[in-house]
Protein backbone atom coordinates (compact mmCIF):
# COMPACT_ATOMS: atom_id res chain seq x y z
CA UNK A 1 0.00 0.00 0.00
CA UNK A 2 2.88 2.52 1.07
CA UNK A 3 3.96 2.10 -3.13
CA UNK A 4 0.97 2.64 -4.59
CA UNK A 5 0.46 5.90 -2.02
CA UNK A 6 3.66 7.02 -2.93
CA UNK A 7 2.80 6.45 -6.83
CA UNK A 8 -0.13 7.95 -6.37
CA UNK A 9 1.35 10.97 -4.47
CA UNK A 10 3.99 11.53 -7.46
CA UNK A 11 0.63 11.50 -10.06
CA UNK A 12 -1.51 13.76 -8.38
CA UNK A 13 -4.15 13.94 -11.48
CA UNK A 14 -4.13 9.87 -11.43
CA UNK A 15 -7.51 9.87 -10.41
CA UNK A 16 -8.70 12.73 -12.88
CA UNK A 17 -6.87 10.92 -16.19
CA UNK A 18 -8.42 7.99 -14.94
CA UNK A 19 -12.45 9.04 -14.73
CA UNK A 20 -11.57 10.57 -17.89
CA UNK A 21 -10.21 7.59 -19.57
CA UNK A 22 -13.45 5.50 -18.10
CA UNK A 23 -15.61 7.90 -19.86
CA UNK A 24 -14.01 7.82 -22.89
CA UNK A 25 -13.60 4.08 -23.02
CA UNK A 26 -16.66 3.35 -22.07
CA UNK A 27 -18.44 5.72 -23.78
CA UNK A 28 -16.74 4.44 -27.19
CA UNK A 29 -16.27 1.09 -26.74
CA UNK A 30 -18.72 0.25 -24.20
CA UNK A 31 -18.39 -0.83 -20.46
CA UNK A 32 -18.38 -4.69 -20.80
CA UNK A 33 -15.25 -4.33 -23.29
CA UNK A 34 -13.15 -2.23 -21.84
CA UNK A 35 -10.80 -3.68 -19.06
CA UNK A 36 -8.84 -2.67 -16.03
CA UNK A 37 -5.76 -3.25 -18.36
CA UNK A 38 -7.45 -0.86 -21.29
CA UNK A 39 -8.32 1.70 -18.68
CA UNK A 40 -5.15 1.92 -16.72
CA UNK A 41 -2.87 1.96 -20.15
CA UNK A 42 -5.39 5.08 -21.70
CA UNK A 43 -4.79 7.33 -17.96
CA UNK A 44 -1.18 6.15 -18.42
CA UNK A 45 -1.27 4.71 -14.77
CA UNK A 46 -0.70 1.35 -13.36
CA UNK A 47 -3.52 -0.78 -11.70
CA UNK A 48 -2.76 -0.69 -8.01
CA UNK A 49 -3.34 3.16 -8.55
CA UNK A 50 -6.87 2.35 -10.33
CA UNK A 51 -7.54 0.37 -7.04
CA UNK A 52 -6.30 2.47 -4.76
CA UNK A 53 -8.72 5.24 -5.98
CA UNK A 54 -11.58 2.92 -7.03
CA UNK A 55 -11.35 -0.64 -5.89
CA UNK A 56 -12.28 -1.93 -9.27
CA UNK A 57 -14.00 -1.10 -12.40
CA UNK A 58 -17.37 -0.87 -11.41
CA UNK A 59 -16.25 1.81 -8.55
CA UNK A 60 -14.86 3.45 -11.23
CA UNK A 61 -18.36 3.39 -13.17
CA UNK A 62 -19.90 4.47 -9.90
CA UNK A 63 -17.83 7.41 -9.36
CA UNK A 64 -17.81 8.70 -12.56
CA UNK A 65 -21.58 8.75 -12.48
CA UNK A 66 -21.95 10.19 -9.14
CA UNK A 67 -19.25 13.44 -10.06
CA UNK A 68 -21.27 13.55 -13.41
CA UNK A 69 -24.80 14.18 -10.80
CA UNK A 70 -22.78 16.62 -8.99
CA UNK A 71 -22.22 18.73 -11.35
CA UNK A 72 -25.59 18.31 -12.79
CA UNK A 73 -26.75 18.87 -9.40
CA UNK A 74 -24.78 22.33 -8.93
CA UNK A 75 -25.70 23.57 -12.47
CA UNK A 76 -29.10 22.90 -11.82
CA UNK A 77 -29.29 24.90 -8.54
CA UNK A 78 -27.43 27.35 -10.74
CA UNK A 79 -30.25 27.67 -13.40
CA UNK A 80 -33.69 27.82 -11.01
CA UNK A 81 -31.67 31.11 -9.14
CA UNK A 82 -32.99 33.01 -11.74
CA UNK A 83 -35.99 35.11 -12.09
CA UNK A 84 -38.09 36.22 -14.65
CA UNK A 85 -41.76 35.42 -16.31
CA UNK A 86 -42.31 31.44 -16.49
CA UNK A 87 -41.24 31.24 -20.48
CA UNK A 88 -38.56 33.50 -19.70
CA UNK A 89 -37.29 30.60 -16.67
CA UNK A 90 -38.33 27.72 -19.15
CA UNK A 91 -35.62 28.74 -21.57
CA UNK A 92 -33.34 29.79 -19.46
CA UNK A 93 -33.48 26.27 -17.48
CA UNK A 94 -33.66 24.78 -21.07
CA UNK A 95 -30.78 26.35 -22.89
CA UNK A 96 -28.43 25.54 -19.27
CA UNK A 97 -29.47 22.16 -19.61
CA UNK A 98 -28.88 22.12 -23.09
CA UNK A 99 -25.31 23.83 -23.10
CA UNK A 100 -24.32 21.49 -19.99
CA UNK A 101 -25.27 18.60 -22.10
CA UNK A 102 -23.32 19.47 -24.59
CA UNK A 103 -20.25 20.52 -22.91
CA UNK A 104 -20.44 16.98 -21.24
CA UNK A 105 -21.34 15.18 -23.91
CA UNK A 106 -19.84 12.19 -23.41
CA UNK A 107 -21.52 12.09 -20.04
CA UNK A 108 -25.01 12.06 -21.89
CA UNK A 109 -23.88 9.91 -24.11
CA UNK A 110 -22.81 6.91 -21.61
CA UNK A 111 -26.01 7.29 -19.85
CA UNK A 112 -28.33 6.74 -23.20
CA UNK A 113 -26.20 3.47 -24.08
CA UNK A 114 -26.36 2.05 -20.64
CA UNK A 115 -29.92 3.22 -20.93
CA UNK A 116 -31.36 1.66 -24.03
CA UNK A 117 -28.36 -0.38 -24.74
CA UNK A 118 -27.83 -3.85 -23.31
CA UNK A 119 -26.86 -3.79 -19.41
CA UNK A 120 -23.41 -4.96 -19.86
CA UNK A 121 -23.36 -5.65 -16.58
CA UNK A 122 -22.83 -1.73 -15.16
CA UNK A 123 -23.38 -1.88 -11.38
CA UNK A 124 -26.94 -0.14 -11.42
CA UNK A 125 -26.96 3.38 -11.16
CA UNK A 126 -30.25 5.21 -10.95
CA UNK A 127 -29.81 7.02 -14.53
CA UNK A 128 -34.10 8.18 -14.11
CA UNK A 129 -32.77 10.56 -11.33
CA UNK A 130 -31.18 13.02 -13.69
CA UNK A 131 -34.40 13.18 -15.89
CA UNK A 132 -36.97 13.04 -13.21
CA UNK A 133 -34.99 16.03 -11.33
CA UNK A 134 -35.30 18.20 -14.74
CA UNK A 135 -39.12 17.15 -14.69
CA UNK A 136 -39.61 18.74 -11.25
CA UNK A 137 -38.03 21.56 -12.04
CA UNK A 138 -39.92 22.35 -15.01
CA UNK A 139 -43.20 21.34 -13.21
CA UNK A 140 -42.50 24.01 -10.36
CA UNK A 141 -41.55 26.80 -12.78
CA UNK A 142 -45.09 25.94 -15.01
CA UNK A 143 -46.87 25.66 -11.29
CA UNK A 144 -45.35 29.27 -10.43
CA UNK A 145 -46.80 30.16 -13.91
CA UNK A 146 -50.13 29.22 -14.03
CA UNK A 147 -50.12 30.85 -10.35
CA UNK A 148 -49.79 33.82 -11.28
CA UNK A 149 -51.91 33.36 -14.34
CA UNK A 150 -49.07 33.64 -17.15
CA UNK A 151 -49.69 30.25 -18.12
CA UNK A 152 -53.65 28.40 -18.23
CA UNK A 153 -54.45 25.89 -15.88
CA UNK A 154 -54.26 22.77 -16.73
CA UNK A 155 -52.03 19.50 -16.46
CA UNK A 156 -48.90 20.69 -15.43
CA UNK A 157 -47.60 17.16 -15.88
CA UNK A 158 -48.36 17.54 -19.25
CA UNK A 159 -46.97 20.55 -19.92
CA UNK A 160 -43.53 19.32 -18.19
CA UNK A 161 -43.46 16.31 -20.59
CA UNK A 162 -43.98 18.71 -23.49
CA UNK A 163 -41.12 20.91 -22.30
CA UNK A 164 -38.96 18.44 -21.37
CA UNK A 165 -39.44 16.27 -24.67
CA UNK A 166 -38.49 19.57 -26.70
CA UNK A 167 -35.32 19.57 -24.70
CA UNK A 168 -34.56 15.97 -25.16
CA UNK A 169 -34.50 15.98 -29.04
CA UNK A 170 -32.50 18.74 -29.40
CA UNK A 171 -29.64 16.89 -27.03
CA UNK A 172 -30.45 13.49 -28.73
CA UNK A 173 -29.57 15.26 -32.11
CA UNK A 174 -26.21 17.12 -29.74
CA UNK A 175 -25.38 13.47 -28.93
CA UNK A 176 -25.59 11.48 -31.98
CA UNK A 177 -22.69 10.75 -34.39
CA UNK A 178 -23.72 13.27 -37.28
CA UNK A 179 -24.32 16.41 -37.85
CA UNK A 180 -26.89 18.00 -35.46
CA UNK A 181 -29.86 19.09 -37.38
CA UNK A 182 -31.38 21.25 -35.14
CA UNK A 183 -29.84 23.83 -32.13
CA UNK A 184 -30.29 25.51 -29.32
CA UNK A 185 -32.20 28.45 -31.03
CA UNK A 186 -34.34 25.53 -32.81
CA UNK A 187 -35.39 24.21 -29.13
CA UNK A 188 -36.09 28.09 -27.75
CA UNK A 189 -38.41 28.30 -30.79
CA UNK A 190 -40.03 25.50 -30.04
CA UNK A 191 -40.80 25.85 -26.83
CA UNK A 192 -42.24 29.35 -27.80
CA UNK A 193 -44.31 27.43 -29.65
CA UNK A 194 -45.49 25.63 -26.98
CA UNK A 195 -46.48 28.79 -25.13
CA UNK A 196 -48.30 30.65 -28.34
CA UNK A 197 -49.59 27.40 -30.04
CA UNK A 198 -49.35 26.46 -33.58
CA UNK A 199 -53.37 26.63 -34.32
CA UNK A 200 -54.62 29.30 -36.47
CA UNK A 201 -56.05 31.96 -34.61
CA UNK B 1 -25.19 -27.48 -49.81
CA UNK B 2 -27.70 -30.56 -50.98
CA UNK B 3 -27.69 -31.40 -47.42
CA UNK B 4 -28.37 -27.39 -46.19
CA UNK B 5 -31.11 -26.91 -48.73
CA UNK B 6 -32.82 -30.34 -47.16
CA UNK B 7 -32.37 -29.10 -43.72
CA UNK B 8 -33.87 -25.39 -44.50
CA UNK B 9 -36.54 -27.45 -46.31
CA UNK B 10 -37.59 -29.68 -43.31
CA UNK B 11 -37.83 -26.22 -40.74
CA UNK B 12 -39.45 -24.26 -43.21
CA UNK B 13 -39.59 -21.43 -40.15
CA UNK B 14 -36.13 -21.91 -40.10
CA UNK B 15 -35.17 -18.26 -41.44
CA UNK B 16 -37.93 -16.27 -39.43
CA UNK B 17 -36.63 -18.38 -35.86
CA UNK B 18 -33.24 -16.92 -37.07
CA UNK B 19 -34.67 -13.31 -37.03
CA UNK B 20 -36.31 -13.82 -34.23
CA UNK B 21 -33.36 -15.01 -32.29
CA UNK B 22 -31.38 -12.04 -33.79
CA UNK B 23 -33.83 -9.49 -32.53
CA UNK B 24 -34.17 -11.06 -28.92
CA UNK B 25 -30.18 -12.33 -28.57
CA UNK B 26 -28.98 -8.68 -29.99
CA UNK B 27 -31.23 -6.32 -27.91
CA UNK B 28 -30.65 -8.53 -24.71
CA UNK B 29 -27.05 -9.39 -24.84
CA UNK B 30 -25.63 -6.32 -27.79
CA UNK B 31 -24.65 -7.00 -31.46
CA UNK B 32 -20.74 -7.57 -30.70
CA UNK B 33 -21.48 -10.16 -27.93
CA UNK B 34 -23.81 -12.52 -29.54
CA UNK B 35 -21.82 -15.32 -31.53
CA UNK B 36 -23.41 -17.06 -34.32
CA UNK B 37 -23.32 -20.29 -32.21
CA UNK B 38 -25.69 -19.05 -29.64
CA UNK B 39 -28.12 -17.32 -32.57
CA UNK B 40 -27.97 -20.68 -34.05
CA UNK B 41 -28.65 -22.34 -30.44
CA UNK B 42 -31.72 -19.89 -29.65
CA UNK B 43 -33.21 -20.50 -32.67
CA UNK B 44 -32.64 -24.28 -32.65
CA UNK B 45 -31.18 -24.63 -36.03
CA UNK B 46 -27.37 -25.65 -37.24
CA UNK B 47 -24.71 -23.15 -38.42
CA UNK B 48 -25.31 -24.10 -42.21
CA UNK B 49 -28.59 -22.68 -42.12
CA UNK B 50 -27.66 -19.18 -40.79
CA UNK B 51 -24.82 -19.44 -43.65
CA UNK B 52 -27.24 -20.60 -46.29
CA UNK B 53 -29.79 -17.55 -45.23
CA UNK B 54 -28.04 -15.08 -44.45
CA UNK B 55 -24.72 -15.85 -45.41
CA UNK B 56 -23.15 -14.71 -41.62
CA UNK B 57 -24.38 -12.70 -38.68
CA UNK B 58 -23.37 -9.22 -40.20
CA UNK B 59 -25.85 -10.40 -43.18
CA UNK B 60 -28.41 -11.63 -40.50
CA UNK B 61 -28.51 -8.11 -38.73
CA UNK B 62 -28.87 -6.12 -41.60
CA UNK B 63 -32.02 -8.62 -43.26
CA UNK B 64 -33.49 -7.98 -39.69
CA UNK B 65 -33.10 -4.08 -40.21
CA UNK B 66 -34.83 -4.16 -44.22
CA UNK B 67 -37.40 -6.03 -42.84
CA UNK B 68 -38.17 -4.32 -40.55
CA UNK B 69 -37.95 -1.00 -42.42
CA UNK B 70 -39.83 -2.62 -44.58
CA UNK B 71 -42.76 -3.11 -42.14
CA UNK B 72 -42.01 0.46 -41.12
CA UNK B 73 -42.21 1.85 -44.81
CA UNK B 74 -46.21 -0.10 -44.98
CA UNK B 75 -47.45 1.30 -41.63
CA UNK B 76 -46.51 4.71 -42.93
CA UNK B 77 -48.21 4.07 -46.32
CA UNK B 78 -51.05 2.82 -44.08
CA UNK B 79 -51.55 5.87 -41.68
CA UNK B 80 -50.96 8.90 -44.35
CA UNK B 81 -53.84 7.66 -46.43
CA UNK B 82 -56.32 8.80 -43.41
CA UNK B 83 -57.93 11.86 -43.87
CA UNK B 84 -59.29 14.64 -41.58
CA UNK B 85 -58.37 18.03 -40.17
CA UNK B 86 -54.13 18.16 -39.83
CA UNK B 87 -54.53 17.80 -35.75
CA UNK B 88 -56.78 14.76 -36.53
CA UNK B 89 -54.33 13.79 -39.06
CA UNK B 90 -51.35 14.14 -37.08
CA UNK B 91 -52.60 12.52 -34.17
CA UNK B 92 -53.61 9.77 -36.37
CA UNK B 93 -50.07 9.45 -37.30
CA UNK B 94 -48.23 9.75 -34.20
CA UNK B 95 -50.88 7.34 -32.67
CA UNK B 96 -49.89 4.83 -35.72
CA UNK B 97 -45.97 5.30 -35.05
CA UNK B 98 -46.68 4.61 -31.35
CA UNK B 99 -48.94 1.94 -31.87
CA UNK B 100 -46.35 0.32 -33.93
CA UNK B 101 -43.21 1.25 -32.04
CA UNK B 102 -44.73 -0.68 -28.78
CA UNK B 103 -45.74 -3.68 -30.69
CA UNK B 104 -42.33 -3.89 -32.06
CA UNK B 105 -40.51 -2.72 -28.72
CA UNK B 106 -37.31 -4.96 -29.69
CA UNK B 107 -36.74 -2.93 -32.96
CA UNK B 108 -36.88 0.18 -31.28
CA UNK B 109 -34.77 -1.08 -28.40
CA UNK B 110 -31.89 -2.56 -31.00
CA UNK B 111 -32.38 0.68 -33.18
CA UNK B 112 -31.46 2.71 -30.01
CA UNK B 113 -28.78 0.47 -28.67
CA UNK B 114 -27.03 0.94 -31.83
CA UNK B 115 -27.62 4.40 -32.37
CA UNK B 116 -26.61 5.41 -28.81
CA UNK B 117 -24.65 3.04 -27.64
CA UNK B 118 -20.96 1.84 -28.75
CA UNK B 119 -21.02 0.83 -32.61
CA UNK B 120 -20.11 -2.93 -31.43
CA UNK B 121 -19.62 -3.21 -34.94
CA UNK B 122 -23.08 -3.74 -36.02
CA UNK B 123 -22.40 -3.15 -40.09
CA UNK B 124 -23.45 0.74 -41.28
CA UNK B 125 -27.61 0.78 -41.81
CA UNK B 126 -28.82 4.15 -41.92
CA UNK B 127 -31.28 4.12 -38.78
CA UNK B 128 -31.98 7.74 -39.55
CA UNK B 129 -33.92 6.83 -42.29
CA UNK B 130 -36.61 5.88 -39.87
CA UNK B 131 -36.82 9.58 -38.53
CA UNK B 132 -36.18 11.31 -41.48
CA UNK B 133 -39.24 9.38 -43.18
CA UNK B 134 -41.55 10.35 -40.30
CA UNK B 135 -40.40 13.68 -39.82
CA UNK B 136 -41.14 14.48 -43.57
CA UNK B 137 -44.50 13.21 -43.38
CA UNK B 138 -45.58 15.49 -40.15
CA UNK B 139 -43.83 18.24 -42.21
CA UNK B 140 -46.01 17.36 -44.99
CA UNK B 141 -49.22 17.18 -42.72
CA UNK B 142 -48.22 20.73 -41.02
CA UNK B 143 -48.07 22.03 -44.87
CA UNK B 144 -51.29 20.97 -45.57
CA UNK B 145 -52.87 22.30 -42.50
CA UNK B 146 -50.90 25.91 -43.40
CA UNK B 147 -52.69 25.74 -46.44
CA UNK B 148 -55.79 25.53 -45.54
CA UNK B 149 -55.32 27.99 -42.89
CA UNK B 150 -55.76 25.31 -40.21
CA UNK B 151 -52.15 26.11 -38.52
CA UNK B 152 -51.01 29.36 -38.77
CA UNK B 153 -47.93 30.25 -41.11
CA UNK B 154 -44.48 29.99 -40.04
CA UNK B 155 -41.70 27.33 -39.67
CA UNK B 156 -42.80 23.69 -41.00
CA UNK B 157 -39.13 22.41 -39.49
CA UNK B 158 -40.00 23.77 -35.91
CA UNK B 159 -43.37 22.66 -35.40
CA UNK B 160 -42.33 19.08 -37.36
CA UNK B 161 -39.31 18.88 -35.11
CA UNK B 162 -41.82 19.54 -31.69
CA UNK B 163 -44.69 16.93 -33.01
CA UNK B 164 -41.40 14.34 -33.32
CA UNK B 165 -39.99 15.62 -29.62
CA UNK B 166 -43.53 15.04 -28.15
CA UNK B 167 -44.08 11.40 -29.95
CA UNK B 168 -40.57 10.25 -29.09
CA UNK B 169 -40.56 11.16 -25.54
CA UNK B 170 -43.59 9.16 -24.99
CA UNK B 171 -41.97 5.81 -27.42
CA UNK B 172 -38.50 6.66 -25.56
CA UNK B 173 -40.76 5.99 -22.28
CA UNK B 174 -42.24 2.84 -23.37
CA UNK B 175 -38.85 1.03 -24.60
CA UNK B 176 -36.52 1.53 -21.17
CA UNK B 177 -36.97 -1.32 -18.58
CA UNK B 178 -39.38 0.48 -16.16
CA UNK B 179 -42.48 1.13 -16.10
CA UNK B 180 -43.34 4.15 -18.41
CA UNK B 181 -44.67 7.10 -16.51
CA UNK B 182 -46.40 8.72 -19.67
CA UNK B 183 -48.56 7.20 -22.46
CA UNK B 184 -50.32 7.46 -25.54
CA UNK B 185 -53.05 9.15 -24.58
CA UNK B 186 -50.44 11.72 -22.68
CA UNK B 187 -48.89 12.00 -26.18
CA UNK B 188 -52.46 13.20 -27.52
CA UNK B 189 -52.76 16.02 -25.19
CA UNK B 190 -49.43 17.31 -25.51
CA UNK B 191 -50.39 17.63 -29.28
CA UNK B 192 -53.09 19.32 -28.90
CA UNK B 193 -51.36 21.82 -26.25
CA UNK B 194 -49.08 22.62 -28.41
CA UNK B 195 -52.22 23.33 -31.21
CA UNK B 196 -53.47 25.51 -28.31
CA UNK B 197 -50.77 26.86 -26.58
CA UNK B 198 -50.15 26.94 -22.63
CA UNK B 199 -49.94 30.69 -22.34
CA UNK B 200 -52.98 32.56 -20.46
CA UNK B 201 -55.33 34.25 -23.29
Amino acid sequence: MAKVEKTAAVQPDAKDRLLAAALDQFTRRGYASTTVRELCEAAGVTKPVLYYYFKNKEGLYLELMDSSYSLFESTITELISFSGTSSQCLVHFCQGIFDIGCQHRQVVQLCFSIYYGPPQGAPEYDLDSFYTRILDEIAKILQRGILCEEIRDGSVNDMAWSILALMNVVIEEHICLREPRIDGAAMIRMIQLLFDGIRAK
